[in-house]
């Protein structure tokens, strides 16, 4: 009979840092629900002065992967480097080693989860990554349990802080995305370089993890049509908000029972009363409809220290519940089915779309030709005269449309005389209008 | 070894034909989840030919509760019938008999919890109850899992929806109680006794269920300070609008290191951009404060057939695995804290006041005098005179002051001469302004 859990970290920066700290100051509460004390034993971090100081001489130290992951005392690994390599190898050889794992890491689960999920399945270990997805907010957890009984038919999500910052911040204070984007840098809410936040790959990676599991299929980074912010100007805000919508950046993934999964990356018009319009700022939130379940969403902060660490703690507890039990790996993969990706002309949503047209006569009426041409007809048309331009600016919103006709039409309309440019083109998700 | 994990049903009303028909439609899915195909065997009910006209041949009926229950072939009882008894025998019965228990039942759970979780404990069975509180809304389960290394600092939901259809609906359309009422009574919103739900009886079993779980403490029903909705008037919500407030029937419970618990169910202003402020019809949300964790928030439907099943079959394939891995009972009943209940004189919060008062000069400087001699300070003071009328409207929003002495401002208040009545008190819940 074991008298402790042991877990060992790799990684103690800033979310090991705060996994350390929650495991410590809770420890007595975490030991009456587990019903053994679990403790973290080994730390390794290539810091390891800088370690020793920070969290003192109650843990080892080592600065080699593979004091924790050969260790035979550790029964929980917890990988907290982040990145793909080396850290996806650390995983491989901890449930090589026996070994469950707890992991953060949205770059491997999204890129390896398949293999090393199979993995643990056939050791029969757990490998949970609650915290990859979302930071704090339970999500991937309620998907496997609570929500198993659904069969999901989409996802939507605010899974990216920088973005969502910049983009409630562009809307609440009229700013511009240069000037919010430096803002966020200075504020340190954006890195300095920011293409994986604003072009959307970070959104990609989360929605890949979401969708495999809400699916039970494994979708990849490259079925995922990916859009950035980085064309979003303030005055399409502005216009969004004069038609009764919000600007975010959403990750999206639907599963029609006819033509199978989509899965998009895209800033997207959302109607005000949407219960993801409100999410603002730093907050994260994933909006979910089941069969049965109807609509459910979740919201709370999708990075930081302690929320992460929360996640992680809370799968740490999972595990070793069921070490205890002798049931770990009792939660499969779960992707038992075959990939089936929705054909483009299979996808259809309403479509704002911003347009410089030279101010002159006949112009909005081939405009609305040439929509007309590839059936695409109009919900909401808005022309713009600015006094001393010679442009007009005109906006439309589609009716649901197949995109391969959108495009089609957006295509046309770039090289129409008197069309100077199609400025933005974004996806609206409106429940009333399908 | 098993082949299949039997279910027996108590009750195939709304929510158990929705459980049947959710374990039938999405039956291929779960059985590759569990790892074992689950189905229902057998179901009770007092209302056998309309059972089997309506679910088929594919079950066994029967009247008497106890041929499930001592069915040696049934491995899970979904208790469905609803109300204290005899739902609460039955349930007790099947532990005896060594069968995990899904129940939806908040009325027993919140009364005989205690009781019911030992029971199950000592025979190392799943007793599941998500769908006790918040119909479809995963929060039992995080709460007891993903979000287990969190010390709960507090607890707010918006758990009723006949209440928040109502508020929601004299908020919108500037209605009064009585027509809001009569409005819910006839689409079936509102029960034709209503006194359960704007009472507050029906949030505040809830709130014993939730805080129970969150403080890791036994909180019973006694333990809640309970108020309905019936006193708010439709000026009351409009002065609430107009200080950036809506009004919500909210159940709270809090967790302070130094006095302990407080639990309440109260109609409560809360901030415009508090993300339970949107919450509106019948949707229910609740909203977490954890010490890792920050804030988080589960929204979706409370109540209705669908929602509900759709929580109890989650709880029905989480207990199929653990039948399965032999781990029945392994996340315990949690209850290991003494209970530790604030004393009223420590709890404080801003309070709204609603008066009427006598039009008459030196009215509001006796007023304010009273307050002030309670060390009730005064933040928000606005008073309307209306044309024709002797008596004017005075509102006041307070600081955050002891419960023990607003309560005695108010009784002092309700004897001052000018002034003709109290009307209405709410509370403010107000981060800004603690």
């Amino acid at each position: 009979m074991k008298d402790c859990i042991n877990v060992g970290l790799l990684g103690a920066g800033t979310v090991g840092g705060g996994v350390l700290q929650v495991m410590e100051r809770n420890a007595s509460d975490i030991a009456k629900k587990v019903g053994l004390p679990v403790r973290v034993l080994k730390i390794c971090d290539r810091q390891l002065e800088a370690m020793k100081k920070e969290f003192g001489d109650g843990y080892e130290y080592t600065a080699e992967a593979d004091d924790v992951l050969t260790d035979p005392r550790i029964d929980i690994v917890a990988e907290l480097i982040g990145r793909e390599h080396p850290a996806k190898e650390f995983i491989q050889k901890a449930l090589e080693q026996g070994k469950n794992v707890v992991t953060a890491n949205k770059d491997v689960i999204a890129k390896f989860g398949g293999e090393l999920l199979e993995l643990a399945q056939a050791k029969g270990l757990d490998l949970l990554f609650e915290a990859s997805v979302c930071g704090g907010i339970p999500i991937i957890s309620p998907l496997k349990t609570s929500m198993a009984a659904n069969k999901i038919k989409s996802i939507m999500g605010i899974v990216n802080g920088t973005t969502n910052y910049m983009l409630s911040k562009m809307q609440d204070e009229h700013l511009d995305y240069d000037a919010v984007l430096k803002e966020a840098q200075a504020k340190g809410y954006a890195e300095s370089d920011p293409t994986a936040d604003v072009g959307g790959l970070d959104a990609a990676r989360k929605i890949v993890i979401l969708s495999s599991i809400a699916f039970n299929t494994r979708v990849s980074l490259e079925d995922v049509h990916i859009e950035g912010i980085e064309k979003i100007e303030a005055c399409d805000i502005k216009y969004a908000q004069d038609m009764g919508y919000v600007v975010k950046l959403l990750a999206l993934a639907k599963n029609g029972p006819k033509y199978g999964v989509s899965v998009a990356v895209q800033p997207t018009m959302l109607p005000m009363d949407h219960p993801l319009a409100s999410v603002n700022g730093v907050f994260n939130a994933v909006f979910i409809q089941g069969d049965a379940i109807g609509e459910a969403m979740f919201l709370g902060l999708g990075a930081g220290r302690y929320p992460t660490a929360s996640s992680v703690c809370g799968d740490i507890i999972e595990t070793a519940r069921n070490i205890l039990r002798h049931s770990t790996g009792r939660i499969g993969c779960g992707c038992f089915e075959e990939k089936r990706l929705c054909p483009p002309d299979k996808m259809h949503y309403p479509t704002y779309i911003r347009m410089k047209v030279a101010d002159q006569p006949g112009a909005l009426a081939a405009i609305a030709a040439a929509f007309g041409a590839q059936n695409v007809s109009l919900r909401n048309v808005l022309q713009k005269n600015r006094k001393g331009d010679e442009f007009a600016e005109v906006v439309v919103i589609t009716h649901s449309v197949p995109e391969t006709n959108l495009a089609t039409a957006v295509q046309v309309l770039s090289v129409l005389p008197m069309v100077k440019k199609v400025c933005t083109v974004i996806r609206v998700e409106d429940r009333t209008l399908d």
